[in-house]
């Protein structure tokens, strides 16, 4: 034992052995870009095999085609003509919204889909955020186009940002960085899109009320001030109209939401309300009385539109910016349709570049955004129903009411107010709950984009927040174990006098270093002060509880260092609990380990005190044997 | 114990008492902004008391002054003269490197050292920011107005941005906000301030070659072509001055390093390097041979300047923009500075607004920025050193050559390309070393302000990295123990058979959410391939250790919401160990404890283990008592 005598740790530290350079660099490249490891189906299998993996993973068609049945077949053409009898009027509805001809939203409910049933998936993906894309685009470049001054121009346009957001979402794909819509937090989400359904809802009473002329901006003050300024303008018969519609929908929705065996009354409900409203008009000719009509479609599949895109427009970097938010959000919506359908088996990054290239398609023809799709077959079917609509059946559209839409617009919003996760968000995390309330009225009160700069601003700002400010705690001892846990959450755990354990709870960063420094400096400080006043055994040890501090950078070794010093200086000693990997490799490659000594860096927090405490015995003693037993003692207590 | 028999949890976790939202609110804003508790010494204090703290609080002269002796006079004379002797020859040459007037550099060593002897607190400044604040003046307000072409608006755009850089720090300060400068990590400060010193140091070949004629861009490219391209300008004379004093400068500085009692040797070398070189020219004429010298200076002290702030210039902008960034930069070592010097009792904020108003009152007296300080008196001392040269001596500067000055620019930059640092950056973190020399690329092969918006976006990113991509690790039973951790650092410790136990190391937030639901997934993925593929027991159990999770958002109570939906898909049962106190209320808001069972739910991995150990052999023995004492057994191993 000779004059160097410690207490014998029982379980060492150990310093994980040190990977190669490029060894690491790769496995850190793979956790951060692949870590859905979308290629471990590829592992271990001959040249052959591969390649037809490797053709089914780009063009997914072929690995279902040989799989498919009749059966399939059957339920795929019933959802197709299901989802296609929501997806013609929502079509022309949303391309109302963003001020585009309703023959665009049409053209964008037949070719996009057949893209994406090629490419593609996924079997269930969000509706809705078409609408909130529609709005953004008609805010967007409505701002620098007006859409009736110049249609072919804002039309042109239109193709032009679906064609950006088309090329964005593929070069996200193919670079794996799908993961950066991550960074919009679900709270900001909630709130965005909630606001943004409120904003699209309220130019809905442009429809409602029949009003001919009405604002470009999107607030709630500017839309409620249109409004009721031309309060002797607004049509009875419209409004009846709309609300008639509005309860229906709302009711059919309602209904299948209950008996979900019944989704189909809530998909039918819309091409109904549209049916019923065109035979209204046709027959009462309302169309001379106020209530307006879409008017002349004319038949035929999409024109190609590749000469549209106007590359060479002054306007170019507004179609740039319009394309890429609208592609954020649609990523967004495709990531939380997955964490929604818990289907956990799709590469989110890959389901970008199908979404990019449905776009990209879509804008050399005459499509500017796209509709939801349910099975790749169903797709095929919904683009054959709307095929045969675009070729025939466009006359019929003729009388059709706008307020029809503008009430299918309405209830299909309503089902993106989340409310519900709202409140649920109060109850737990009244911060998410600030970030998801700043959205909503950044969104409602000044613009999309302010709404959506001020979500992710408000999320990212949150988060580093709780990076820069970890919070410390002063642990204790359960009763009659050797476990030391935070004496705020456990009241019962006791302090261990003369020793002062504290715990730091997140990775240790630069963010983070020097406030740390000055955190742990005022706990000694304040123990130092409860001893002096209420004259305990007096503080010799101070142990640093790592075991959450999964990583740490040089700012923080330095931290540590600074710590180790202004500890010294007061005639105490550091000890460190369980530092993670990491870390440790890290302390002894700067040396700290050398200038701390390793036998006082311990496994855990109760054989640290352990080690403290029979040190402390030891120098009152000064007879090992004796303290051995001390500590045995206290062990088992 | 009846039907519901489980194993009976020693240890329960608790969940700590409801905080009232108000009292949360004023906790949290205490931790973000007032970590320090800067007011601790007013606490329980008598009124009168308190009063002559808050005075001797906002005005530190009133604490020091009373216990002044005439031993601190001594020291701090000797200093101030030292200080002096530095600061005149430096103020000179850093105003030149600003193209501003050298007098400016006197006049600036002049007011705002007294004005920090009233309200500053900090016994040390780092000296040498100035150089860069002077560069980043010279770069960044010399792109608009040409220093020698409109010199009269050039001095006023200085003191302008002055005026905002002391605005600005003063803001931040009385905001409390003075952590933002945390931001910038310590491994880009380490590469921004090696680049600008590089940058600088480039800059004086123009006086060490005594070229006439000189780029205005700062990047080494620019600079060494326009070197280059003038080599039949070199003149000799001045090469050969510039590399005497610059070898005489290192020489001292190395020698006062070595013994550091000598500080006053390289203290006084540039003011030595001065008085020689300008006698040498006075003495040889060389002023007319090529070397450049000085010329008049006038004599006086500051000329008041409040009329020269050029609030209606239309180039505010700019002033505010570089305002803005040299007090950034400022304020950085302000941060830096205490680090170094390891005083804790120092508030930061505090000495931001000092900074600040320092600022200010220079920017209304002729001063562009400041130079370093060391104690208070010393301050004065120095200040009226600067007064008498500034009111007698300045006419003796005349015939100072300006090659001295570049060469002791060029001394004192060396000192701040700190490659020590980021030798020990590259052993201790490659990637913090990237950070560095990304940091020193871009502003010497760019510039100044690409440099520091590198520094900032990379530190960031790489923040944001880590807390997207948090490691997961499988944890393994040390043996001989009911200790667990991590495989990859322990390869001793052992896997439980049908139990996997996982590890999240970072806390648990809208970035990394959707990241962590795959990576766990593809951790039972694996684990459940293993067993089959090795044959051994089938997986039952998976136990998630919280420890390192320090908090959690709600998209993070999500996430663990639709890990548990997978893992009760595959018929196994998620266990939690050692939920935090911010985890556990969480959980309990959000109904999630209630959906898993607060039975699942264990105070650390070993009970938790234990707990489905006992379950595992219950559901294969039916025989509770049998099972009690081979959990027993276990516990014991």
């Amino acid at each position: 034992m000779g004059n160097d005598y410690y207490y014998e740790c029982p379980h060492p530290v150990a310093i994980p052995p040190a990977k190669p350079f490029i060894e690491s660099v790769k496995s850190g490249i793979k956790e951060t870009l692949f870590p859905d490891d979308p290629f471990r189906q590829f592992k271990n299998q001959p040249a052959s095999r591969k390649f037809i993996l490797g053709l089914q993973y780009f063009v997914p068609v072929l690995e279902w085609a040989p799989r498919y049945t009749f059966e399939f077949f059957k339920a795929d053409l019933l959802a197709g003509i299901t989802i296609a009898s929501l997806a013609v009027p929502q079509g022309i509805s949303y391309a109302s919204l963003a001020n585009l001809p309703p023959i665009i939203g049409l053209y964008s409910s037949f070719v996009p889909p057949l893209v994406y049933a090629m490419l593609g998936s996924s079997k269930d993906l969000a509706v809705g955020t078409v609408a909130v894309a529609s709005l953004l685009i008609s805010s967007m470049l409505g701002k620098e186009v007006h859409p009736n001054e110049n249609p072919k121009l804002y039309v042109q346009l239109a193709f032009t940002a679906t064609f950006f957001a088309g090329v964005f979402q593929a070069a996200l794909g193919f670079l794996r960085l799908g993961f950066i819509v991550d960074f919009l937090s679900q709270a900001a989400i909630v709130g965005f899109m909630g606001g943004a359904a409120t904003v699209v809802c309220l130019q809905q009473l442009k429809g409602i009320l029949g009003l001919v002329r009405f604002t470009h901006e999107t607030d709630l003050v500017s839309v409620m001030r249109s409004v009721f300024s031309q309060a002797h303008q607004w049509r009875w018969e419209s409004g009846v109209l709309g609300c008639c519609f509005l309860f229906f929908l709302i009711l059919t929705r309602y209904a299948s939401k209950r008996k979900p065996g019944f989704f189909w009354i809530s998909a039918m409900a819309p091409l109904t309300s549209v049916i019923v409203g065109s035979v209204l008009v046709y027959l009462t000719h309302a169309e001379q009385n106020g209530v307006q009509v879409i008017g002349h479609l004319k038949k035929g599949l999409n024109p190609p539109s590749v000469s549209e895109l106007a590359f060479g427009s002054p306007y170019l970097m507004t179609a740039i910016k319009t394309g890429i938010i609208t592609g954020v959000i649609e990523g967004v919506a495709v990531g939380r349709s997955f964490a929604m359908f818990k289907n956990y088996h799709i590469d989110g990054n890959k389901e970008m570049i199908a979404f990019g290239m449905m776009n990209i398609a879509g804008s050399c023809t005459s499509c500017y955004l796209t509709t939801g799709c349910r099975t790749a077959v169903s797709n095929i079917v919904m683009a054959t129903a709307v095929m045969i609509t675009l070729l025939f059946l466009t006359p019929l559209f003729h009388y059709t009411p706008l307020v029809v839409l503008s009430s299918i617009i309405i209830s299909a919003m309503l089902g993106l107010i989340d409310y519900e996760a709202a409140i649920s968000l109060w109850k737990v995390d009244k911060c998410d709950f600030i970030v998801c309330m700043s959205a909503y009225i950044g969104v409602v009160f000044c613009s999309v984009e302010i709404g959506l700069v001020i979500a992710v601003a408000i999320s990212l700002l949150r988060m580093l927040m709780s990076v820069a400010r970890p919070r410390t705690f002063l642990l204790g001892n359960i009763p009659n174990s050797m476990i030391y846990r935070s004496i705020d959450q456990y009241p019962i755990a006791n302090t261990v006098p003369g020793v002062l354990i504290l715990q730091i709870d997140a990775p240790v960063y630069f963010a983070n270093a020097n406030y740390l420094r000055e955190r742990i400096s005022r706990w000694i400080n304040e123990e130092e002060e409860k001893v002096k006043s209420t004259g305990g055994s007096s503080l010799q040890y101070v142990i640093l509880d790592l075991s959450a501090v999964g990583s740490i950078d040089t700012s923080g070794i330095s931290m540590l260092e600074e710590v180790k010093k202004n500890i010294d200086r007061r005639d105490l000693k550091l000890v460190l609990a369980n530092p993670r990997s990491e870390v440790i490799k890290k302390l002894e490659k700067s040396n700290f380990m050398e200038s701390i000594g390793q036998e006082w860096i311990y496994l855990t927090v109760g054989e640290a005190v352990a080690g403290c405490n029979f040190m402390l015995h030891r120098s009152k003693s000064n007879n090992p044997a004796t303290d051995k037993d001390e500590l045995d003692a206290h062990d088992n207590v």
